[in-house]
């Protein structure tokens, strides 16, 4: 592969009124607002020293106009719009300044039909990580993945492994071991992106880091002291998959944010991915906790690059089960 | 009042199992096992300089036998006696040596049919506080509380507050302001002794305190990779009503724990008892999540402390409500 | 005794800069201020239903005006003052409503010159407990203890134990079995007052609860980040004596506080005081770290009840040495 | 470059005594021994599925055989060792079979003289990440980087980055811009590699990764609960530097390891190093904390590959300075 991408980098999504997602966002989770507009908001985590890692859109529908992915060196942009062009996938450029302290961006669909954009320069700011005065509410770190209900996980998978470069630190598998679920990354820890049987595509959640467990009891204490306690859908909780200690929050738009902690390193080549058995019941969520159904069936639409029209959805080619285990 | 209780100081409960029940309490919970024989087992916290606070006794049949108080004098027991007789109830001494570790003991029942013990000296064993190389699963520090089921809380309340002395920390009342649940102290924390309406007199749990609330999550971990995941009924969580951080638990033979750390000093006799609406939704659990049923509907019997048959159960004079603010 | 103290409740302490003191207790230690004035700032910590526990006077120089305690009933303070007049102390009453949210006060001189003053009443305010959207710095509890330095703690161990009612959890004594230092509670904590050998009296520190150990850590971040770095004077780590978690810091006068978190429930009448030998190495800090010199040798002086002029100090009755474990 | 270096994954180091180590890398700082013999004993950390991270080898004066690091490809090994060749400095092989776990082995000297290995392939074990039971002491997590003093820095920096690939997260500079200490990287942390100026080639210490801050706490109670307090040397604390909670403890034989946690993610190739003056006050250890003589002054001698003999020491190029910044 003559390209390199680094992580993924940031998410683009619609929200339907900023001061109120300012106040959920910024006031009660603990993210730092780099700068906003009357259209726009940008966010980002404590350690984060690029702009922004979030944006939200002022927008009357929900929506994520693209999965944002940070490459190594800027002619690996035009190498992958040749490999998107070559498989019959629309591709669009988005040029320097288009986009708020991004540089030349590429923009595509997946095989799946999800929204990514390409890009290798992004504006830099103050790191905020020893401005422990600022520290409130969850203590966001820094965004750490995306996870995307896609009808046929099997096809993302081989897509995002063979032809972009990700690896694969953990996945479940049917008992005729057809993939259900993947983790896959190209960073160093258990994933930038995950893969989970249903229809879609859409977006189940972006999961941002926190640099240790007490920070998520803290955030669940104050989302319930300033009124959000409605918003927290799952956790605290251990995940068996991936091992990290975990919070799932819905935004006042429904959008799904992980609160995330404590996974490992997957620095290793050799490293062999972690097989779950869909149905093995002891490899469900760590502690035993069922998941609430909406978290299984909500999710948020993807929106056409071109258009801005909603993604058309699929039913899955593989059963709609609601294993426990899924992260 | 010529007599003074200081604080809740034991529970002697019945399990089929000793080995089953050390393998629960001691290596996966981290009690302290002081001493055990074949049909008993003494268990403590790491910060306990008294000899035990549980008492497993192996039986067929669960059922709790006693809940057990320290008054601060001796001659503290017969003026006890002298109230318990005056008042109807059934009385029962055990004489020092009569029960491993203990001194005179009055056994009684109180105004809800609950077995009581009162006892002045317990003997001291070495405190474990600072044997950090021995702090295991939740780090039990130790005994706090017990939470009963009764069927009338207002008769128990009474009895507790104007003839024992209780104070009220808080408690949650009906809109037509009859009590439907109280938390009562002698030692200054939140509780000693909880009453909640339902089918009683029922022990719906122990309360033991740990110091901090990571031990909560450790020990779900520990519970979970021990095999006892199904044995975590609750939690973890934040109360609204005594604003503690816990986890419940149920043991081998079904009776529940909870892990509690987090409440605050009732020190002042001028503190003014917290009053929850039963029907008020912002009162609910901090976080906003439910109680299982079983958490609800689940408790372990009393056994009379003559017969040791078990104490017949009696219907609420208040509804049946699952308010998901009671703890 | 005919009379009840409940608690430490409060400190009455000189600053010269009002906003200085502000920009140090409120905005990096995480006080709560209930009011202020051109002369005084009330504070008080997050559990804490009464109006304020630390009292800050603009003044010219440092000084201590009196370290308040609360008492169970409004006659006991007739009672206290005919104690301390029978033994030829001076006392000195304030009315209700001369010191703001304070009924009735009787301050007096103890036995080693402190000023102490009683009273039952304190206004009552909004507990902010449950309001963690409020929480930052160390996130201060409530008033724990005072320590204070005196030329002879046996004296002031006496008075206290035999004439205010203290008990004695944990103390230090020579190899001739002097006490050398000696921790006393009324509450059912470790101490409320401890005293220690040294040039005095002087109040050696004021001590805050904290609810959990990582809010040292984040404390010791957050004072770093703006720019009180200077002010850590020893610590983290644990005590040996008492097993609490701790921190110093100085405020921009020089007076101590200690956040503190950790010790030990002390309701039991029969605990028996722990004796810790001044020379046993086995009995220092108990990670084996020294405190500076600073700790040792200063202090803030007390003032008179009367005339406001320092309180003489006196050398201590035993040889000033530097213990590690002294806490 | 055509050659992959993955992460730093060994040290192999002498000790006297392999039952006085195993009491305190097993028993108190948590270490999973993976095997052992008369001569050898492998230990690696919770989540390490290798076979293990640190050898202690039996012998009489204490040094470090090698760094071991552990490369993408088989082949990569032959271009080290072709790239060491032409560089005259020594190499030499020791097969797979020759060295418990380990596939063919190159090792080297680099340009300070420190003993390196490189290696590809290590058999894999049971990862311990989710067996919550065996967790104790300071629960290791796993290698997070090692520290050599050397009195050329700027020749070691040269060297890591041009020659090997190593990227800087930061570095400390004189008023002169020479660079007086760097961290370097291969994996997505701050260091895999740090070097400082000081006498050399030493090891100044092994870093190991934790998960969470309060780890560092209870190894601090564990270690002085079992004897050990004597072996803490500097922390708790904040590094200004990476950001990292840190603890330094010396094992039995004087080797440094530190407890580590908390810095940040480091997969940008545009992420600037971050510079430190050496003499500005503000960049100091965070809390303001100094760090004791011994940690400037004491070290670890290497071993010759050939020979076994410890490697010269040389005098720093730079002059001896104890900024106490440094980590």
């Amino acid at each position: 592969m003559d390209f390199s991408i680094i992580r993924v980098a940031r998410v683009v999504m619609n929200v339907k009124d900023l001061d109120r997602s300012r106040d959920f966002y910024v006031n009660a989770l603990g993210f730092v607002e780099t700068e906003s507009d009357h259209e726009h908001m940008y966010l980002r985590g404590l350690e984060e020293h690029c702009h922004h890692s979030l944006v939200l859109k002022k927008a009357e529908k929900p929506g994520v106009h693209a999965i944002g992915y940070k490459v190594r060196e800027e002619s690996h942009l035009d190498t992958l719009e040749k490999l998107f062009q070559s498989r019959g996938m629309k591709t669009k450029w988005m040029e320097k300044g288009g986009q708020k302290a991004l540089g030349r961006t590429l923009r595509v669909h997946d095989i799946s039909g999800i929204p990514l954009e390409f890009f290798c320069e992004m504006e830099t700011v103050e790191r905020m990580l020893q401005r422990y005065e600022m520290y409130r509410g969850a203590k966001i770190q820094r965004i750490d993945h995306v996870n995307c209900m896609v009808p046929d996980v099997e096809k993302a998978y081989n897509f995002y492994v063979n032809e972009l470069g990700f690896a694969c630190s953990e996945y479940t598998a049917t008992e005729d071991e057809r993939i259900w679920a993947a983790w896959l990354h190209r960073k160093q820890t258990v994933h930038d992106q995950a893969f989970m049987n249903g229809d879609g595509p859409r977006l189940h959640h972006i999961g941002f880091w926190l640099s240790e467990p007490l920070s998520i009891i803290h955030a669940c204490d104050v989302l319930a002291s300033v009124g959000y306690a409605s918003a927290i859908e799952r956790g605290p909780g251990r995940h068996g998959l991936s091992n990290a200690f975990f919070l799932y929050v819905r935004d006042p738009d429904g959008n799904r944010v992980e609160l995330y902690t404590g996974d490992y390193l997957t620095s290793d080549p050799d490293f062999k991915p972690i097989r779950w058995d869909l149905d093995d019941p002891r490899r469900q969520t760590f502690w035993g906790h069922k998941a609430p159904d909406s978290w299984f069936d909500e999710a948020t639409p993807f929106l056409d690059i071109d258009t801005g029209e909603e993604v058309s959805i699929q039913n899955p080619t593989l059963q709609r089960r609601k294993p426990e285990f899924v992260i």
